[in-house]
């Protein structure tokens, strides 16, 4: 029976999607890929492009990326109708999300609209904060440690409660406050705990291990990640 | 050259490895398989067996699991010890550990004893948790909420207050208290929100959607994990 298949594809390298993601990819009819902006390159598509089969029909759909509610849920539900009567027309049809799909992806809001309607299946995928904790032999969490990961565009007392309250902290969407952030790790003496990766897994991937180097007037990247973990002086 | 290999293997199911990891796997000399109990049989081992190549050595090793630290350091120094004499011997090593390398996971404690003699690579995993949550459609956790990840082997206030404060809860570690958490939840009226998992991608696997119906006076397997998620009643 035809059905729907949400894919992790990890962080960005094509060897860290997994053998189900590979497997699954290869038996598609049709492809949905999100782009950011109209025309525009998905990574997601990029990440799994060793892998397509070659009769694959290939649908790169716009998600707006904008604050304007109304827009998106047009958008969501256009594309949502079209996979439904993708696959009620038989066809196996995949949708591929950067990362983890359970985890900060908008992947959700296609698989909601979807989910009374047809068969679907989601695929997990490695998350960019366990793959730089791998590729920076880092480790996030021990024990009896919670982990806690926190997105930086929530309420500065959340933040500043995490770092003072837990040991093994990700901190992501670092980019808008980037200064704000490396200045509360100083006042909580964490610097020496924490390490910061932009593009991980990625061609222009920036890591830090020193956070005192880093020029704070420069930007950094929209995918840029800080780990830190109290009980763990950087090894590496 | 020779290097070490240190490989998440994802939560169970052989297709949830990485392709990275597979074609790690498939240039290893030496394969070191952790083992809970003398003579038994790695979960970690039969993952990855599909993709074992034919002149493997493997070396299973006993990690023991109680609270005798002495103990453990003494068998994690030997392994560590044997795994630096292999490498410097020129052979390419591998080491599998279940989810990810960087969560949770005792591996760590070998990494960090060949980090300053070898050459080490750590190849991330798919986390249950992750897996729990894309195999049951669950959203985990959207935009602008933290994740927080709790051990229930850790201070009951600790617990309390992740249910109070956070949207968005994973709970490891169940087996234990189980039944003290399911009050937690049922207190905090969080039953609606939250799914528990046995053996997650396992053939024994077992899923409850809804809390409610649990026995709480039966026991659960040791790898049973709890998703909380308050913005999300349960899809699917």
């Amino acid at each position: 029976m035809a059905k729907f298949y949400g894919i992790g594809t990890g962080p960005g390298d094509s060897e860290l999607v997994t053998v189900k993601a590979v497997n699954t990819i290869k038996n598609l009819d049709i492809l949905y890929t999100p782009e950011a902006k109209r025309e525009g390159n998905s990574l997601a598509l990029r990440i799994v492009e060793p892998y397509l089969p070659e009769n694959l029909k290939i649908k790169q759909r716009h998600f707006p990326m904008n604050f304007n509610d109304g827009e998106k849920i047009i958008a969501w539900n256009r594309v949502a109708d079209e996979i439904v009567e993708d696959v009620r027309e038989g066809k196996n049809v995949g949708f591929v999300t950067l990362g983890d799909p359970m985890i900060y992806s908008t992947y959700v809001y296609i698989m909601e609209r979807l989910i009374d309607k047809i068969d679907v299946e989601t695929i997990p995928g490695i998350s960019s904060f366990s793959n730089i904790a791998s590729n920076q032999n880092f480790p996030l969490v021990m024990d009896k440690e919670p982990l806690i990961i926190v997105p930086c565009t929530i309420d500065e007392e959340k933040i500043d409660y995490a770092l003072e309250n837990y040991s093994s902290i990700v901190l992501m969407k670092v980019y808008k406050n980037f200064k704000e952030i490396v200045n509360k790790l100083e006042k909580n003496n964490l610097l020496e705990y924490s390490i910061l990766v932009s593009n991980s897994s990625l061609d222009n991937e920036v890591v830090y291990n020193n956070l005192k180097e880093i020029d704070l007037e420069n930007k950094i990247s929209y995918f840029s990640t800080i780990l830190v973990n109290k009980e763990n002086t950087k090894v590496g």
